[in-house]
């Protein structure tokens, strides 16, 4: 485990707050520790701070309420989706309430003239396609987790469809939000544009639950193509493939997926999902568009990857082939932990100009087998997005000590080549010194906002900002 | 005239901030009536309110040094890009210093294989376009006005090609800025997404100048579609046209851009732009990407608009004939006016939801009718956003207060719709009433904002906020 900083601890207010809050909620408070342990980080190497209860409010006015009573006593809240964030956003350095919103379920409306919709925050990115199917519509953002929307929104999350459809900040057109007072605000109607004052649907989106906690969501939505293709091609190095990837994007080919999986992730994926793919750097695209445009896309990058020695290419649009594909590499995480049983991973994410994207993601490979590590490489390569999942054998100091090396290093890396120390995982906890090495006296400003909007720290205090 | 609010002038630190910064640039400092009259609002009845002088800086340094000498002594500081925004965001209700941008006008980089470019706020649309041609590159914003760029990410502005492209906040990736104490911030690195903290990117886009000078901006890019055509279709009511243009959207067309004429509007581009177009309703389209998925579109438009009454539906490949459309709905401004000559020409412009967007339409020309105004219409409407161009005889004063209660009319109509009393003009100070109407509580936070990161108010005070 990697400890993570504490807070100083507001005992008497905590203790107070927890009085109230019972009375308040009853039986929808709870204080047991395994309720507790699964509301503090669960994911990765950092260490689980437990929050000393956690209320399942209903409604938004009850979220307001929960604030009112802890900002009245001083006392720490962290907004809860579904935990699967990695880098300790959930986490409680200073104690205080975990406020989970998974009862906070509806999908409040759906639009479909406007294409929009407006979802409570615990609607799951599965939920609420299942409910839009039989509309023709769907919403694109994937991240690979079921997360909840309002999580996703909280983190600015995108993942696999990004590079056609954007990230959350580009997909959401309104917030109602909580803000660290207890009052309820709406950042923005239901146009599809505005240029009405600051942006604060932007400024939320990705704030990670430290200036309000999102209580509903209006999305943009998509109609579900005529037509879906999957394609899948080989390439002979990692550098290849990322050629393949930038000449794609440059080209202009409207890919709605573009995925890379270096050999030791093709090696992983064979074993787990039972395939039989040669085992060299991969790419797993997906088009979307008329039956017309999805041949001429996938036509377009057969040509381009030819170039650059792209071999096996196969394109289908067998719905049974494509979900088989995609099952796969979104069992990653699990098929590459299973490359070496009883080890830790580590997963982490930067984000670099598609132009340095092959010489970052080969500089990555060298410096794990320098170290020593085990780190398959997946990516999101059309936005120049990847992560590295570090095998970690936690009883060993020096692979500890090796795995932050290299953690460390990458971001460095990144930052260094006009990137961000994350793509999409967020900063939450772990990845504080890395803002600061990026963004240098902006962080400052975020400072000031987060000052001015929530003046005694008590949104998820410890996240984001350093010290 | 309309006029504006005043505010209260700091004298004695103007005139002393004049003589420093008279030291400090020389003859690049302007105190002649000429020059301070062009550098207040001069484009719509609202009164023009001149700064007390006009700095031209040329670098970021030299901006940071007119902010620190404005602050020191709490002198306003404003803004100036090309002078071409609606609502009085270049006003000095205070008095104080413009700061003309025109001659940081540099491209200062462009990454092709990442497609994106680093421009100073001076470098206009236009410049940049012909700047990147021969890259076969475009930046797709048009917000119709040759507009400076610092001037369109300070507006949020969006245009014509929004509605496939998006606005501004889609096509910057990073900020450089002078804030208000005068340090420099960048706010973001040039990867294509990022999960770093606040969203400072997105929070200078639309603060109009309030919160930060603008002094570098990096632009995503787009690759020369292969192939572009445009299409004209007339409708027998705006009523017919606007569901054609709903169906178009929901049907997921890629439309590059749909603009709306009603019969007025295209009664004026008959007379201004020598067309010869039937005097109905009338929509324009553009539809990018390969040869062969510019006719699918519009050939799927033309079945569209075959079911809502389209007729003499025209497509052309020609660059000849589709710059002569454009450049007819490019001068409808001018066209407009000559409908009535003499009278003033007073842009709201208002954005709802598309499947409200007929409804708003034909609203805003019957109240129009029944308050006796001439009031053509134009509209992105892809997007749901439309301009009302009300001409009116500034002499009458039964007319101009037609015209007041008219503009406060379709406002309230669109919030009322769930809609925005801007979709692109912005705030300024014509639009703050509304503001509060659309987004109530949520100003409060904005104010909480402008307070945190200009506690002076020295970045152009008076516009956005009320009060």
């Amino acid at each position: 485990m990697t400890e993570a900083p504490l807070l100083p601890r507001n005992e008497d207010g905590i203790e107070t707050a927890i009085g109230v809050l019972r009375q308040r909620f009853g039986e929808r408070l709870h204080t047991g520790a395994s309720v507790r342990e699964q509301h503090g980080h669960t994911t990765t190497w950092i260490e689980n701070q437990l929050p000393d209860a956690v209320v399942f409010p209903q409604s938004t006015d009850e979220v307001a309420d929960v604030v009112r009573i802890c900002a009245a006593h001083k006392v720490p809240v962290i907004a809860f989706g579904t935990g699967t964030s990695l880098e300790g956003h959930v986490n409680a350095p200073g104690g205080g309430i975990s406020v989970d919103l998974s009862q906070m379920g509806k999908v409040l409306a759906v639009h479909a003239q406007d294409l929009d919709c407006v979802v409570q925050p615990g609607v799951t990115r599965a939920d609420l396609n299942t409910h839009l199917r039989d509309q023709g519509l769907f919403f694109p953002i994937d991240p690979g987790a079921n997360a909840s929307l309002g999580g996703m929104a909280a983190t600015r999350a995108s993942g696999t469809n990004a590079v056609r459809y954007g990230t959350m900040k580009d997909n959401v057109l309104a917030l109602e939000a909580v803000m660290a007072d207890g009052r309820v605000i709406r950042t923005a109607q239901r146009a599809r544009k505005s240029s009405a004052g600051y942006d604060l649907t932007r400024l939320l989106i990705g704030s990670e639950g430290t200036l309000g906690i999102i209580t509903e969501i209006t999305l943009r939505l998509q109609g579900i193509p005529e037509a879906i293709s999957s394609a899948r091609c080989s390439f002979p190095s990692v550098d290849a493939a990322c050629r393949a990837v930038m000449m794609t994007i440059q080209y202009g080919v409207p890919v709605a997926r573009i995925e890379l999986l270096d050999e030791q992730s093709v090696r992983a994926a064979n074993a787990y999902s039972k395939l039989s793919l040669p085992e060299t750097p991969l790419l797993l695209l997906e088009f979307h568009g008329s039956e017309a445009s999805v041949l001429e896309q996938a036509e377009t990058f057969r040509t381009i990857a030819d170039e650059f020695g792209g071999t096996g290419f196969a394109a289908t649009t067998s719905t049974e082939e494509r979900n088989q594909l995609w099952q796969a590499r979104h069992d990653m995480y699990w098929a590459t932990l299973q490359l070496r049983p009883g080890a830790r991973g580590i997963s982490t994410d930067v984000c670099v100009p598609i132009s340095r994207l092959a010489e970052c993601v080969t500089a990555a490979q060298d410096k794990a087998a320098e170290l020593g590590l085990m780190a398959p490489i997946v990516g999101h390569v059309g936005d120049g997005n990847f992560h590295s999942l570090v095998l970690v054998d936690m009883d060993s100091e020096t692979e500890t000590a090796n795995a932050r090396q290299f953690v460390s290093w990458l971001n460095d890396l990144a930052i260094s080549m006009d990137g961000t120390c994350t793509g999409e995982h967020g900063i939450g906890q772990g990845k504080r010194p890395y803002l600061v090495k990026e963004l240098g006296a902006a962080t400052d400003y975020m400072a000031a906002i987060k000052q001015a909007l929530d003046p005694d720290n008590i949104l998820n205090p410890g996240k984001i900002l350093p010290g």
